[in-house]
This record gives C-alpha cells, sequence and structure tokens, in this order.
C-alpha cells in the first residue's frame, strides 16, 4: 500500500494553493520524491500545510523543476499564467475539475502552452482543507491529463508520472473531451440528485417517513457544497448544458406521457374510453434506457460492469454483528464484491446485502446459514 | 427475529394472486397466525407458492375473513371490487402501491367500501415470484393504511394488524397523502435515476471509465424493470407529474442559468465584459436547497436525520480483509451506523467508509490505526 518513495524523483516542485488537494499531493511528493515549497495566500492554511508534513514555506528563492497550481476553479487560469509566466523553465500542471475554459483563458493571454500540462485527479472527502489531507488521497483513482497539440511530450510524461508516483491513474484525453465526459458522470448527476433533494424541502414529515434506500442512494451527494459547486457548474456551462437539454426533452416526454395518462383516468367512465396511446410505452423505454446506461457503469476495478448476486442476511444493531457476519464470510473462503448495510426504519435491524460472484451465491448462503444467520 | 407465531389469529385468510409479496405475506401468517387459501391465474405461481409453504391452493369451499389482493396494480381495482362482491363478511385489503386510483375505481363501481382498506406494504426485492419470497420480508418496513370516511374502523384495526404480526411499521394515512408521498420518495427519485442513466447509453468508454461512488448512487435504482415501472407511474400519474413539473421548473432555471454563463465565457475577452447576474446564485441556491431536502431524510431507525462521521480505511482486496476490519471495529465497542465500500477503478484496494457517532469517531480512527489499518 506504499508509495514506493524514492522511485520517482521531481526536483524543487511547487505547490501553489495548500488546500485538500494540493497539501495531499505535498504529502506524498514528500516522502522522498520532491523537495517541495508551498505557496497560499492564507497565511493559516500555509502554516497547517507545512505542520502536516507536506512541505517547506516557499521563500521564493528556488526554482522549481515542476509547479502543481491547485487553487480554486475560477483562479486557476490566472495562477498557471503566472507561474508559467515566472518560471519560464518549469512544467506547470493543475488540478482543476473543468480543463477547457482554463486552456482558452491560458490560450487567450498567449501563455507558454508547451510547458502547462492539465491535470484532474478525480479524488476528494467531504472534508477540505489541509488538516482533511492525505498522502494516499489519490491511490487507486483515476487522473486525468489533458495535453494539447503544442504540448511538450517530456512535459506530457512527467506528469503522467506524477499521477502514478502519488498511486493514481493516469487517463490522457482532450480537455473538451475530459469536460463533456464529467458533465456526463458527475455534473449533471450532482444537478439531478440536488433536484430530486430540493422537492423535499416542502413534504411533510410523514410524507419523508416513507423514505427508503433509493431515495436516499439517489440523493446522498445532494449533501455538496453549493458554493464549490456553483463554480463547477458555472466552469462547465457548456457541457452540462448540453447534457441537461438533452435530459429536458426526455423529462418533458415522461411529463406529456403523465397528463395523457392523467386525462385517460379523468375519462374511465366515459364510453369510448379515452386511451392515453404510446403513454405507457414512452414510460416503459426510459426506464428500459436507464437499464441499459447503468449497465455501462464500470464495475469494481475498473472492469467490465459484472452482475453480482446479492445475499441479504438480516443483521441485530449491536456492536461486532458485521464483525460477525464478515468473519464468517471469510471463514468460508467468499470475496465481498460489494456490500451495504441497509436501514429498517423503527426497528433495532439492519440488512446487510452481501454481492458476490454468482457461482458463489449458494456456497454463502450456506455457510451463513449454517452459521446461525437468518438469510432474507 | 421471529414472528411471534400463535399472538394473533386471523381465521381464514385468502391471499389473490402469489408473485412476492402474497406469497411472502401467507408464508408469514402460516406460522400459526391464520389458515391461508391461495389462488393465482397463473398454475405454476400457484403450486410453487404452496410448494414453499406458503399455504393451501383455495378450492372455493371455505369463505374467508379477510382477503389479500396482491395483484399487479392495473387490475388491483377489479379484483379488489370481485372479493368484496363475492365475500359479503370479509375484510378485503390490497397491497398496490397506488392507491387514489383503486379507491376511485371502486366507488366508481359501487363497491361495498366499509369492508376495504387499501394497504401499500414498502417491501420489494430485486427478484420477484413466489421463490424469492420470505417470511421476513416486511420487518421494519412501513406499512401504509389508508382508511376512508366510510372504513369500518375494526376492519382497519384488523389490517393495522396484519402489518404488526408481520413485522412491519403501520403508518395511516389518505389515499391522496400516500400517492403523493410515494410519488416524491419513490417514483420521481425513480424517473430522475433513469433520466441520468439514460444519458450514459451513447457515452464513449473513456467517459464511463471516468464514473464514480456519485454516479453509482444516484443511477442504482435505474436497473429497475420497465413494465412494472411503467404500470406504478402510469398509476401515479397525476402527483408524479406535479412534482415533475416543479423539478423541471428547477431545471429550466439551471439550464438558463448555465446558458448565461456560457455567453458570458465567450464574451470574457471583450469590453465590457459581459456578466451573467445572478446565474452562479442560481446554481448555488438549487445546491443549496437540495442540501436542506436531503437533510430531511430521516436516518436510522427512522429517527431524526443524524449527522455521522465516517472514517474511511483502505482494504486489501482479499477474502477475511472485512472480517478483520469489522472485528477489530467490534473488539472497539464500537456500533458501526452507515456501511459501504467503494471501488478503486484499476486497482486492487478497496475504501472501506465507515459511518459511526461523531462522538466515537477518534476511538475509531485510533483503533484502527493501532490495529494496522491504513485509515485515510
Amino acid at each position: 500500500m506504499s508509495l514506493s518513495p524514492g522511485t520517482e524523483d521531481f526536483g524543487t516542485v511547487r505547490i501553489v494553493g495548500t488546500g485538500l488537494l494540493g497539501t495531499s499531493i505535498g504529502l506524498a511528493l514528500g516522502g522522498g520524491m520532491a523537495k517541495v515549497l508551498l505557496t497560499d495566500p492564507s497565511p493559516t492554511a500555509l502554516a497547517l500545510a507545512r505542520d502536516v508534513g507536506a512541505g517547506a514555506v516557499d521563500d521564493g528563492a528556488a526554482s522549481p523543476d515542476l509547479v502543481v497550481v491547485a487553487v480554486p476553479p475560477d483562479v486557476t487560469a490566472s495562477v498557471v499564467f503566472e507561474q508559467l509566466h515566472t518560471n519560464p523553465h518549469a512544467t506547470v500542471t493543475d488540478v482543476a475539475s473543468v480543463k477547457r475554459g482554463v486552456l482558452e483563458q491560458l490560450e487567450g493571454r498567449g501563455a507558454d502552452l508547451r510547458r502547462y500540462v492539465g491535470g484532474h485527479p478525480m479524488a476528494g472527502r467531504e472534508r477540505s482543507g489541509p488538516v482533511a489531507s492525505r498522502a494516499d488521497l489519490f491511490l487507486g483513482r483515476p487522473w486525468v491529463i489533458c495535453p494539447t497539440e503544442v504540448s511538450d511530450p517530456e512535459r506530457v510524461a512527467q506528469v503522467r508520472r506524477l499521477a502514478t508516483a502519488l498511486g493514481a491513474s493516469p487517463v490522457t484525453m482532450p480537455a473538451e473531451e475530459h469536460d463533456a465526459a464529467v458533465a456526463l458522470v458527475s455534473h449533471v448527476p450532482q444537478v439531478a440528485a440536488s433536484l430530486v433533494a430540493a422537492r423535499l424541502t416542502r413534504a411533510g414529515d410523514p410524507a419523508v417517513s416513507l423514505a427508503g434506500q433509493g431515495l436516499r442512494d439517489v440523493t446522498r451527494i445532494a449533501g455538496s457544497d453549493p458554493t464549490l459547486w456553483a463554480q463547477i457548474l458555472a466552469a462547465n456551462s457548456g457541457p452540462v448544458r448540453d447534457v441537461l437539454r438533452e435530459l429536458r426533452a426526455d423529462l418533458d416526454d415522461v411529463i406529456e406521457a403523465l397528463a395523457a395518462l392523467g386525462e385517460e383516468a379523468s375519462g374511465r367512465r366515459s364510453w369510448p374510453p379515452r386511451e392515453a396511446v404510446g403513454a405507457r410505452g414512452t414510460l416503459a423505454r426510459l426506464v428500459a434506457a436507464g437499464n441499459d446506461g447503468r449497465d455501462r457503469i464500470p464495475g469494481k476495478h475498473g472492469g467490465r460492469p459484472t452482475s453480482y448476486a446479492v445475499v441479504t442476511a438480516l443483521l441485530p444493531d449491536e456492536p461486532g454483528q458485521l464483525a460477525r457476519l464478515f468473519h464468517d464470510i471469510g471463514e468460508a473462503g467468499i470475496n465481498v464484491e460489494e456490500f451495504s448495510l441497509e436501514h429498517s426504519p423503527g426497528m433495532p435491524v439492519g440488512l446487510a446485502e452481501v454481492s458476490v460472484l454468482p457461482a458463489v451465491r449458494g456456497a454463502l448462503e450456506e455457510a451463513l446459514v449454517t452459521r446461525g444467520w437468518h438469510v432474507v
């Protein structure tokens, strides 16, 4: 699980911005892979990053080989421009979650784009700031790298090595493709979760008391930070808008189908009965398209999606019960692919859903029942 | 965990429809609480339900005290009407997931509504049919009961007792309120999940390879059965349409804000710079409203939502590792409130996210680190 310190040497690395991402990069590189210099407009954030061991405070004396710009998306382009300008030999990369706007702004200002390699490590935590940082924040996460036609290939390779050295999986694609992809897999899901969750603000208590795991899952990311997300959505306005317009076209079809069905229902006792021709088909087609889309999401380890068999066991709500469950599963030599704990509203019992490869489903059920578990 | 057989006696209970719900009710009641008679238009489903022990095949000789109609939503009203008509002394209840349409159709046909008590056990599984049935399917789940002004109070109490005897938590509300509630907490989330997942059908492989846990959560229920969901949405067309229209109004605002921001960006190099006044505010307000709505969803045990502290540990992908983790947590005397296992694309390592009460966060982190876990 270690990050193999010493296998890479990135020379002197300046990190501009000691929030969660910048500090985590410093922590990881500081383990023998670089001389890390930190800078941040907030003296408090800077001191904290230094104190957790992310690097030394940059006094401006040394000339960096690599500059990592880890500032909020709306100021990324300005800071990258400045760093390219003041460090004429350094490679400059960034970690902003939207890439095309940064590139366009740099082009507009005539920056030396041969030395800029845009990046986006797809990592984050609920908490933010230097104190939440971890050297292994990037372990196993995709790290998108967006070279352009004018990028110096050696500098692109340097940033790929950085991603790899931090434990991430580098993925190379053009900035435009990156922005369209994150609109689809991250920004639009965020908007959808917020749209659904926002409906609950005026609901009565009895209504929300009926909430189940489906609603919890759909709205989990609706707990995200409004200010940060307003910035991200604004920075990726074009691609997000395109996907949302497609989504709205489907939504309009659903609303129209439901309206036709409502008229059908209100005319149910008239003769001849009205019929909402095709309305049910519209609804079924949307859910079927959702099935197809859902099936495209990669499963564990980034492979093609696998259908797992789910075995559900009742779990008394006491310390140690999950330990006992996993002890028993481990003893049976079975590997858990996915796991979720579902709540039972009003009852001191949980439903443990254990996903395994279909071939071992029977063995797992037998192992659990034999060991006294209530498999449902 | 047992269902206390013998504490209730429901007399002779006819179950019409031996799918997942009907068969599960039969299994639970058959443990000493009723003489269960089964009927289904499919001889195969009926024989399977009998074979798993859900009750005897109904030969029509006995007169039931209680009839449970567990047929698809679009034929529920007809079957309830027929059962009320042919069993003039029996209470008739159903399990359809939409309640007002059934009631209106019964009213339109002049059914004896004193003896009809609509119900909706909020339970289900990925699998369907009699073979997937379980006596404890309803354990800890809400079971909505929708009496009307003309309902006989004793029959309402009888159906409440049925829900309680099966381990569910009965929740009483008018049919109209039930339908509005499930539109909000179940039907609209389903539509939203399908709308987001449907966008992925035409996405490239590199784009979907960036999918993370957020997208997985938002689209989990997009795997649902299209035919069943077309029926459910059609049966609840009015309330679902109302909520979706509200959602579309917010969506329109977001699209408009993004369009304004796109124009602002394209005019960034002009003077005076265009500014999308208020657009960022619109985006931030939606995400903030989503925060508020998300906070209203009840937490574990149906109580008020609790903010849990999340401790994340790295988990090697080998059998027994989860057992070791939960053993160590159990030894520390700490109760896990929520748990999820996150995948690391391309890496043989998982991220175990353990949610605990905030007060024990420190103790858990210490316990895990002491025992050699890599807490991130």
